[in-house]
């Protein structure tokens, strides 16, 4: 059969692969829940009312739209911030502010030759139903956090506002060429914007306010209350645009620069969305994570060398059929004491087999209980790294994993 | 509009859902873990034809299939076994016996008045590639295992074969019959029996078989060795019978019966379905967790009364807007110092609102900084539960959550 593999653009997660994802997510849970936020999660069809007239039609191209069995009109999730728009329309009686985090996969049909996933992993965290500037820098610190707890050395959180770039020009197409800033050279940005019919005086006027622009009180407010909450590397940056018909206050976006991963979060404020998302009429506040993306680098990078490659930590071979059962007990004892242990389950396979078992799935230990351990009531533990290996009994072997 | 809401069938997870199911995900992985097995997750798309032809028609009715925006034949996940035939296939470089956990949802477009869920989270723990008698035994252990771990008090672990079941009758029909023996009596069976053609004799013979039978050395042994790796609970039952058509030797069932719950696991060996689900032809053993319907009766029985409402500790409140920063500088150690920690975002709010705010979301402690407490440097702390106050400084609130 032809078709017996992934979609393009879907991926497998096989085991090791899984690791660094689910150590990734746990870091990032772990600080979105100090924050006091708590997980959401939504489900992966929605009627496709809920879905589509909400981002334009280049977005809904993307939709994974269908009937279902019975005939409904439904589609699969496009991101996490619709759903969250009926979340708050279905359940009005949640407290607010609401404080939610929300990891699931989103589904676009991109064009996989840009590398992109058709199921991409989002990662979402948001405040609803707060106009305080505190909900605003809570973000910035989550976001200093986690970037921190993942280990990224060098990165700088870029802060601008709405307000302060449309105190430069009102004109969005200007606006979309100063965003080209981090990319291309100011040349380039001043070509693209007499191309666009401006005079020299006035890319001159919008550079000179570039150069001069400062943080308003509010987005002063939202920074200085930011590194109060222990936020690191916020820097103003009034040629940060990202997209506006979408954002009403502050505008946020990470560069990652030890590794070289670039911006690998986004987000703003973003008062009218939910409501024009078919949602109830409330603020909001919150930053996306590129989740793929930082997996994908760790991985990529070994930027965790320290993460087991497995999660198991000993593999207790059988030596053979009738040394079954000191295995049998030794495994036992073993996972009674807390540690994840793999028996191998083929009594009749060569301990050179069991062996290379261990390697080929890096478990770090081995233990053998040949005939001579066994009449000394001891195991033979293999460091599978250093080769090293000595007879030690039972008790002393647990207490060396513990 | 009036279809702002979830599809029928599909489940919004809200917070305190979510940490139910959390906790039961945790302890499902750990348990898992500790037997050597990891994490696998696959697509929520493949290719239609990767799941149909597979398990009937009946079936078929039920899948999510639909044309992606590229003209693909595509379908949602039917369940975690073809996925899983799919990934030994692709991966034939995966080691030997590979043994993988996977968590995820599965899609069937199901009548939900029977209350059955359109998107229902599969939980199936597997090892493929031997026949050892050990792995049939070590997926006892894992259910065993896994229910003490969710707390529940009594539960037996129902085993039997497929080649026991074939030594009293090689009829399928009659073995439906037989399978209905724990819901109805003895007699109703006999009469159903009856009715499909069956003397008498034959009745009684089928029953004398049922009465008289016992474990073969095959079941004998793997009992024998799930009893020593722990696993409890578990019965021989010759009255089992579960999808015939699909195993292979061993099969199981778990009744939790304090609480009332019912069966929750249902698995055993299925050496031939990997290769007629397009797989290459290798034996396989495991068991699928009802993770839903333990997740609902853990909820909806209140099985954890000590599971907190909300991952938070403490919430800090704004006594006065010139009293902000204090509250800002204690949120931010006590985060510091691993306490999840949420501050009030909005300073105008009044005290009262603050304090309604931690008792809708279920934050156990309380803190305030009015006046006195900022010109002594201590802080107010308030039990939710009892009502209880005092007043001390910063880092004994630290010590007292540490």
């Amino acid at each position: 059969m032809s078709t017996i593999q992934t979609l393009k653009g879907f991926r497998d997660f096989l085991p090791e692969t899984m690791a660094v994802r689910s150590r990734v997510i746990n870091i990032l849970k772990t600080v979105f829940e100090k924050y006091g936020f708590s997980e959401l999660q939504t489900p992966t069809l929605e009627y496709a009312e809920v879905l589509t007239g909400k981002y334009g039609q280049e977005a809904e191209k993307l939709m994974y739209l269908f009937q279902d069995p019975g005939g409904r009109k439904v589609g699969l999730k496009y991101d996490m911030t619709v759903p969250l728009a009926r979340v708050m329309a279905q359940y009005p009686d949640l407290p607010k502010p609401f404080k939610r985090y929300q990891i699931q996969p989103a589904f676009r049909a991109e064009n996989t030759q840009k590398s992109r996933y058709r199921e991409l992993y989002q990662c979402d965290v948001d405040t609803v139903g707060t106009l305080s500037p505190l909900a605003d820098a809570e973000i910035l610190a989550i976001i200093s956090d986690a970037l921190t707890g993942l280990g990224f050395k060098e990165f700088k959180i870029r802060v601008n506002s709405r307000q302060i770039l449309f105190g430069i020009t009102k004109d969005l197409s200007v606006l979309q060429s100063i965003d080209k800033l981090d990319k291309k050279s100011a040349n380039e940005v001043k070509q693209e914007l007499s191309q666009k019919g401006l005079s020299p005086d006035e890319i001159q006027n919008i550079f000179a306010g570039l150069d001069s622009a400062k943080p308003d009180p509010n987005l002063t407010q939202i920074m200085d209350i930011a590194e109060k909450l222990g936020a690191r590397n916020i820097e103003f940056d009034p040629r940060l645009v990202r997209g506006l018909d979408y954002y009403t206050g502050v505008i946020f976006e990470t560069m990652v620069t030890e590794p070289k991963i670039g911006s690998i979060t986004g987000g703003g404020r973003y008062d009218n969305l939910i409501k024009s998302l078919g949602g109830p009429d409330l603020p909001a506040v919150g930053t996306t994570l590129g989740l793929d993306r930082i997996c994908d680098v760790i991985e990529e990078l070994t930027l965790w060398p320290d993460l087991p490659k497995s999660a198991t930590k000993i593999l207790v071979t059988i030596f053979s059929q009738d040394l079954y059962s000191p295995a049998l007990i030794l495994s036992s004892s073993l996972r009674d004491a807390g540690i994840n242990t793999e028996l191998y389950p083929d009594a009749s396979a060569k301990l050179d087999k069991q062996l290379k078992y261990a390697n080929a799935k890096g478990i770090p230990y081995v233990a053998i209980i040949g005939p001579e351990e066994a009449a000394q009531n001891e195991v033979k533990v293999k460091n599978m790294a250093t080769g090293e290996q000595k007879c030690l009994p039972e008790q002393e072997l647990i207490s060396f994993f513990s």
